[in-house]
């Protein structure tokens, strides 16, 4: 973080304007007027270039994660609330509970200030509801035209609490894969609302911050080996990139998947696989057969995995494939995704 | 991080395609073949979506930092390069010896794969150089004219040691104002590249990793009160901001600034005060009087602090005020800078 301390604040504009960025006045009235009250905490406001953290011996997560969905506000969320449960999530996936987030912003000049403010203030209310401070930040800003209103990184740290060893690595032949709810959501969500399409049902983006949900499962079970989520490329590509590193076969049942008739029938019109489409508050969970119940029994008695649902298992066969039991009776291989099949979906 | 493992690697094509940000098999492609190759390292290898670093009990220094200049590539760096020194910097000025990086990619589509694997490469020699590894990253791909080549977000993480407390809030009167170079090279150099200027003499980016300078300081006096590197808004900028939190007057010297020929002439020509001009291998340091001459001997034995000052003095009038005595004899106010004189500098 570069800090910035205007002796005689002025006025922050009603638009982002190239000085914004400069590190003079209007960075400070930035600063002041819209960052500092959103995510105040003692860290951020001594606005040195670097937070100071205490930490206890241990091991830290640290994971990074830009946010460039389009459209920035969406039902269920905006990329501010996102930048935060995307991060979190990628911290909570390897059992560490958040312990700071930074946050950079890229504004594209000619950005109404009052998006921003509203896009700051989702993001300050999500990291409090989670309960993770944001220490440090910085401000770029582009000329109109070579940015796309604003882009968020967010970067995470967490600890690791002593035991927990979650790998995609890690699963073994006969370990249950289950599924913490619904799939689709939130890449039905934007696609339907960057194209103007109106579906039936309400369906909006499940974005959540998981870090409780993984706190409950490792409660419940000691030996939990992986937890991944599906977010780009979808259930597909998480489900592909554990066999690959795992060393293993994955077989899902087609009929197992939780996913809501909106979604369904969303996916139906456009032509897309519900497997390939994005998540942002969904994770998996491997875990040995022994564990299974309890820990869906755990995941179920949790509000964000309620619809949770085992989908298959690990085995011993097609090492590095997925594979999914159809309700025709026939099994295929679940591929990785391609291409591009949902751009700028977070 | 999101991870990515492709079963079957595919090519990752000239220029970037939005597919490459798809969480697929594109992506895959571009970790395998770009990312991993140039920053590999244990960690990063491991493809979780979070990095695990064992930790000791101690003070963490967290910062975070976008990079959208323009041009990507310049005399004495690139984009790629700026990136590591820039967060290393960030992390040094609180006096932090770096630990790790995290490194995350906004690409443009069509942006040529050959200018992001020299940026890529370019930053993975910067982060060699300084011993800090790469551990974890994200990749995300914006449509054509919505982006602008490649934005870079590093964040950072450094321990600082026992005993070292160094802040913009500590500069007291009588303390000493200590500069380890030359001003307005880096900026100079952007500004004449963007706008074709041709100018007499040499002049490059003074890009440069500071954290072996800081360590030579601290080794040379225990008593070190604030460092600050002067990028953005330049050195006028950081010493207002070090003259507000620490509630004290600054007392430069203007014949005392060490500002190369070149630069010097390109300001004269282009109406810019080297005040304001950013550096990137720069720093100020404010020490005590007792300890001033050691840590300017220790500055000048450094490759980087070569050209080091003495600049100026705390002073205990005009508090949150820099004042500089001109070569008439005159003192006047360094005020912030108000707007915008260098879009996208860094």
């Amino acid at each position: 973080m570069t800090a910035f301390v205007c002796p005689a604040p002025i006025a922050v504009q009603d638009t982002v304007l190239l000085g914004h960025g400069s590190g003079g006045k209007l960075s400070a009235a930035l600063l002041q007027q819209i960052f500092l009250p959103a995510f105040h905490n003692p860290l951020l406001s001594r606005l040195e270039d670097q937070a100071v953290l205490d930490v206890e011996r241990g091991r830290l997560a640290f994971t990074t994660d830009s946010f460039v969905v389009k459209p920035l506000f969406f039902p269920g969320g905006d990329i501010g609330s996102l930048a935060v449960h995307g991060t979190v999530n990628d911290l909570a996936m390897g059992g560490a509970q958040p312990l700071a987030l930074s946050a950079a912003f890229i504004l594209e000049e000619g950005f109404p200030m009052a998006d921003l403010r509203r896009v700051v203030d989702s993001m300050a209310r999500a990291a409090e509801n989670v309960g993770v401070p944001i220490v440090t930040g910085d401000t770029k800003v582009v000329e109109r035209g070579c940015g796309d209103g604003v882009f968020i990184n967010t970067t995470g740290l967490g600890m690791v609490a002593a035991g927990v060893d979650l790998s995609a690595a890690n699963a073994r032949a006969d370990d249950v894969v289950i599924l913490s709810g619904s799939l689709g959501d939130h890449g039905i969500t934007i696609l339907t609302r960057r194209q103007g399409l109106e579906l039936e049902g309400v369906i909006e983006s499940d974005s959540a911050p998981l870090h409780t949900l993984v706190a409950a499962i490792l409660a419940a079970a000691g030996d939990v080996r992986v937890m991944r989520d599906p977010t780009r490329g979808g259930l597909a590509s998480t489900l592909n990139e554990i066999a690959v590193q795992s060393h293993a076969g994955i077989a899902i049942r087609e009929t197992a998947l939780p996913i809501h008739d909106g979604v369904r029938g969303a996916c139906e019109v456009l032509g897309l696989d519900p497997l390939y489409v994005a998540n942002e508050g969904k994770l998996v969970a491997i875990v040995p057969a022994a564990s299974a119940e309890a820990v869906l029994a755990a995941m179920r008695r949790h509000p964000l995995g309620a619809e949770a649902a085992i989908i298959g298992e690990v085995v011993a066969r097609h090492s590095g494939l997925v594979t999914m039991h159809t309700p025709f009776g026939t099994t295929r291989i679940v591929d990785m995704l391609p291409g591009d099949q949902l751009p700028r979906i977070c």
